[in-house]
């Protein structure tokens, strides 16, 4: 695809905001839930994903990575739902979020307005085609799609569905577009456009981000890498840290708000430890083990041996994403929110306390989206904080962190209104 | 000053944010108040701001801008009383944005926390130094400033007062730091630190700005260019048109929500236009008219030839920053608002008109951070909102728009707390 027409994609896009931002949320979810009937409805949806499956597997993806991009009539259905779940959400568009009127009669509102035009980079999994499309067209931007070489057949069905939907509903069908050129050298050309892009949304992992932190002069939102911590501390309820621990772990391994490294306080390590091991063993949890930790869980009743080893340095500050942890003892809470200072993403940590003060003061010391007391860091996530679907998780400090909703997507103007007013 | 040394300063930042996160309101409005009696005390002040005013003269700098860095005992006053007046204003910090049990009974809770370490580049003027040290400190924020060479010797007192206050009320002195080297390859090693560096300010030209677009890695607050626009529909009262023209052109018409470019739709110009002359040439304002605007003007009772002159098409789009304006004749509001999207910056729009749907269409379709209905453009800015201090006005869309007050310059962490809570 040329420089050229990357710009003439992206003015359609800048073309297509103008449109959105003057239609009715009525517009808009009629929209998505035109999209949802149609990429249900779809007959060649499943073929053209087979296709995509099948050159993957050829080109030696591996199983995990096939997993993803496969879809299945299940899949599907999720999809679809999704994205009836967002068009049932309240418009954001049009909120007054601040208002008053001044001493001088001037009356003043921040009202919500779309973002413009987002771009999104992603890999593999073709349900976030549907998912960042019906998130961006409900909140009135216009979205530029870049996924993954290996779903674009799939992708390519979905985006023409999800265009052909905003069409039915009056919207302008360049609210969706799709970059299929599968050439590496477009991305640097398209986060070098700054002056149409409004906001850059990547999916995907680490070299990815990379990628885009060092080509992109407009904003980024990067989420999603989360090296998640709990720390067990000295008064925690022993028996009742265990399912925290194993569902936080287990629930859904390979998701970003799973849990990668156990911190536990020396003073009940060794009561905690062999219980922990072997509950996690128990759910073929393999525990990696420092030097203090690993011989406390060795030999314990319920563990399995195989699933036992020794923690190497790189296992401190590592995202698994699978049923694997990393366990360190520490002798204190300063200890503990300083390894986390060191190690986290700053996604979701959190501290397993009886003790009222170490628990606020975790609080107010870890500096992550979500800082957890006594809970699982898999709530990490916008319906679970109930702000409905949402299209990455942030964990940076500007705009917006943790669980990005349809605010985050949007933005304000300051609305001034008064009676030939003038400064004084 | 070495990269290494930019480093040290950095993480000297760094840790200063650590204490600050965990300093009372009382502690960081102690510092605001010391800053301000500090700076009014030092007795070198003005001796050595003078020494600048010296040097640049020498160096040629246009009296504009030695104007603007030069201290004199009423500056001096307002910079401190701008001081304890941010010292006054309710802390930000720890604010609960939006809270709420969910249905497992698990509480959150967004609170506002600093955002970390931020950097300014700006010029000229050393008011600047306090008013962002002060609104950084208030805020929890560390600050690491880049002034303009012009003004090092002003700048190196006024931070070491900032620093002095900062330890007197038992904060770290590192949550001021001004890098005192002048050499210009440092703004790019700077703004390479994105590992350090939460967010860079710069205030100034637009070369400073692209300068910053250019090297950045970090996010960037731009602000402060207004190519500020006023339509005039058919249906303005005309008579009352005029005092709020003449008030956002000559109130202030150095800054950036300055008017800059007059509509006037056609079928009320031939009766506007000679008035709105007489009136600006009256004040001095020079007025620049196309070619269907101009002839409008000249000769008209009170006008003055010499004042008024043809635009050429680079003063449509031209932020003029003194008493000179332009003006367009245009045939709709649709050619008003399609003006408008081509040559505004985004700043401050407005449009004087009776007529309902107009204002509604101009208000829903003009996409600037600020958009004005029979105002003056001059009301965007952080004190006239109600908001107090400001930092800058924000003209792009991510995380704050218009004026930037301390809110704007806090994020946002999301508490969780639970009773050993799992998720389903």
């Amino acid at each position: 695809m040329s420089t050229v027409g990357l710009q003439r994609l992206g003015q359609q896009a800048r073309a297509a905001v103008k449109l959105l931002s003057a239609s009715s949320g009525i517009q808009r979810n009629a929209a998505l839930l035109e999209m949802a009937s149609r990429v249900e409805h779809d007959d060649q949806l499943l073929s053209a994903n087979q296709a995509d499956v099948m050159a993957a597997r050829e080109a030696g993806l591996a199983p995990a990575l096939l997993d993803r991009l496969t879809l299945t009539p299940t899949r599907i259905a999720e999809i679809t739902e999704g994205c009836r779940d967002v068009a049932a959400l309240p418009d954001p568009l049009g909120e007054v979020m601040d208002g008053r009127v001044l001493p001088n009669g001037l009356r003043i509102a921040k009202r919500r307005v779309p973002l413009g035009v987002i771009a999104s980079i992603y890999e593999s999994r073709p349900n976030v085609t549907i998912e960042i499309s019906s998130l961006c067209v409900k909140t009135g931007n216009a979205i530029i799609l870049r996924g993954g070489k290996e779903t674009l057949r799939t992708n390519m069905l979905l985006a023409a569905q999800a265009r052909a939907a905003c069409a039915a509903a009056g919207l302008p069908e360049d609210a969706v577009q799709l970059i299929t050129s599968t050439d590496r050298e477009l991305v640097p050309r398209l986060l070098a456009m700054d002056d149409i892009i409004d906001l850059v949304i990547p999916r995907g992992s680490r070299g990815l981000q990379d990628l885009v932190r060092q080509y992109a002069h407009m904003p980024v939102i990067y989420g999603g890498i989360g090296v998640c911590h709990l720390f067990v501390d000295a008064s925690a309820d022993l028996e009742r840290s265990l399912p925290v621990i194993h569902n936080a772990k287990t629930q859904a391994p390979s998701v970003c708000n799973a849990l990668d490294t156990i911190l536990v306080h020396s003073s009940v390590a060794a009561a905690f430890l062999p219980q922990m091991a072997a509950n996690l063993n128990g759910s073929g949890v393999r525990v990696l083990g420092d030097e203090r930790a690993l011989p406390l869980m060795q030999g314990a009743a319920g563990t399995r041996p195989e699933l036992l080893d020794a923690a190497a340095p790189e296992d401190f500050g590592r995202e698994f994403l699978s049923l694997t942890l990393s366990v360190k003892v520490v002798d204190s809470l300063d200890e503990a929110i300083a390894h986390i200072a060191r190690y986290s993403t700053q996604h979701s940590d959190g501290i397993l306390t009886n003790d009222y003060a170490n628990a606020q003061r975790f609080v107010a010391e870890v500096d992550s989206a979500a800082v957890y007391v006594n809970a699982s860091t898999r709530f990490t996530d916008g319906g679970q904080f109930g702000l409905g679907a949402e299209v990455a998780i942030s964990t940076q400090r500007m705009h917006a962190r943790g669980p990005l909703g349809l605010r985050e997507l949007t933005t304000y103007k300051w609305v001034v209104e008064g009676d030939y007013t003038v400064r004084r």
